[in-house]
C-alpha cells in the first residue's frame, strides 16, 4: 500500500529572521531537505548516488506553497513527503509541514528528470517510477 | 503612469549547485532581495525603515512560481517587479527575471501586512496602498 | 569527566558548490548547528530556551578555522565539540569535523556573552560556566 | 602603484538573525561576494571564467576573522580587499568591511590554487601573480 513518507525537520537558528519566524527562502530550502531524506531512508538510495552514479538529477519547474502559520527557531517539524502525479519526465512532490497537528506549511513541487551529463529531460526510468507510486498522494 | 519597478541581480557562486545552476531555494530568496530594492530605490524608504520605523512587515503567505530556465552562476538578470493586486490587507508581488530577452524565473508571492509589534494582520496603510498602485500589473 | 560532545552532521546537496563540495560559508553555518545541538542534547535546554527564557546570547567575536579536507555531499560527519577556555565573559568553542577517522575542518570560535534584551556584555552565569566546564577540551 | 580594491555591500535581511544582526555564516558568504567583485571589477575577468576556461579554482584552506562590531539590516558596508602575500600556489585575501569609518569585520583568507578539471594544487599562473600584487597589503 502507498503512504506518505514522515521525517523530521528542526527549524534552525539561521533560518529564522529579525522577527523570530523562519524566513521562506530557508522554508524552502527544506522541501530539499525532506527530498533528500526521501531518498535516503524511503528509496534507500541516497541521492548523490542517484545524481553520480544514475547520472539522474530532478530540476524544480514550478512551486506552490502555502505559508499558513509561521515556523519559530526551535520549532520540531514532522515532514510529511506524498508524490500525487507522476508523469512520463515529470514528477509532483508534495511536501506538508506540521507541529504537532498543525499543518503549518504545504506544498506542491514540479520536478522533471534530466540527464546530469546533458542536462537535457528525459523519461524517468521504470525503478525510479515504481518508487515514486509507492509513495501515496 | 504605473510601470514596473526594475532592478539587476547577479547569479553568485555561492548560489549554484553542483549542476552550476542556480538552487531553487537561492532563487526564492531574490525575491526577497528584489523587494529590498523596490523599497529602497522605488519607495525611497528602505524596508528597514518600514519594519522598524512603521512597524510595518509583509511576510508571505502563498507563492507560485515557474523556473523556466535554468540560472549560472555569471548571469546578470534583469529583474522585473510589479504588483498586479493590493487588498485590504494583503498584496501581490510579482517577480520575472530575464537573461536578456529570455524569461527565465517568474512568480506571484502573495504578502499579508502585519503590525511587527504584535505580528498580527492589519490594514495596509493608505501611503503603502498608494505606493503599490504606482508600480503598475 | 569533562569529555567533549559528539553529534552528526550530513552535507547536504545545497551546501555543495559546482565544483561538488561544500561551500565554505555552509561549513561556518555547521558550528552553530553544533552549537546548537550541544545546548539540546549535551546542555539539555535548548538554545532558543537560553535566549528567550534567560536572555543570553552567544555572538561570536573571533574565529580560526582550517579547512583541511573537502566535503562532499553524501559525506556524515562526526562533530566533535570542546570547549577549551572558559573565561569571565567570554569562552572558546572548538569544533572538529571527521569523515571516519579524517579530521576534515577545526576550528576554534570566540563567543562572548550578552544579554539578549541591552545586546551589552555581561559575566557568564555560574550555571553555564559549569556547564561548558563539564565539556572537556 | 599596487592598492587595496574598493566594493559595496550591503546587508540583507535575509543575513540577519533575531537578534537583528548579521548570522556570521552569512558574513563569511560576504567574503566570496567580495572576491567575486574583485575578479570582475578589478581583473575585468569574472570569476566565472577563471573556473571554466582557465580551469583555475581557488578554494579556502584557513580563515581567520575578527567581527569586531555587529552589522545590521541596511548596513551599506566598504569592502576593502586586499592582498597580502602570495605565494607559489597560495595567496592571501584580506577582507575589512567598513560601516562609515568603523570596522566591522577584518579576515585574512588563504586560497590555494587548484585545477578544476583534478581538484589537484597547482602553481598559480604568472598573469595571476602580476594581478594579485597590483592589489597592494
Amino acid at each position: 500500500m502507498a503512504k506518505p513518507f514522515q521525517t523530521k525537520i528542526k527549524v534552525r537558528f539561521g533560518d529564522v529572521d529579525r522577527a523570530g519566524i523562519a524566513y521562506y527562502p530557508r522554508i524552502v530550502g527544506y522541501f530539499h531537505y525532506a527530498f533528500e531524506e526521501f531518498w535516503e531512508v524511503f528509496a534507500r538510495k541516497p541521492y548523490h548516488q542517484v545524481l553520480n552514479k544514475d547520472h539522474l538529477g530532478f530540476p524544480t519547474v514550478h512551486m506552490e506553497v502555502d505559508f499558513a502559520k509561521p515556523l519559530s527557531f526551535g520549532d520540531l517539524l514532522t515532514a510529511k513527503v506524498s508524490i500525487p502525479r507522476v508523469g512520463r519526465s515529470s514528477v509532483v512532490f508534495r511536501y506538508r509541514f506540521f507541529r504537532g497537528r498543525i499543518l503549518c506549511v504545504s506544498a506542491d513541487l514540479t520536478l522533471v528528470a534530466v540527464d546530469m551529463r546533458t542536462f537535457k529531460p528525459r523519461s524517468i526510468p521504470e525503478w525510479c517510477r515504481k518508487l515514486f507510486r509507492r509513495c501515496g498522494a
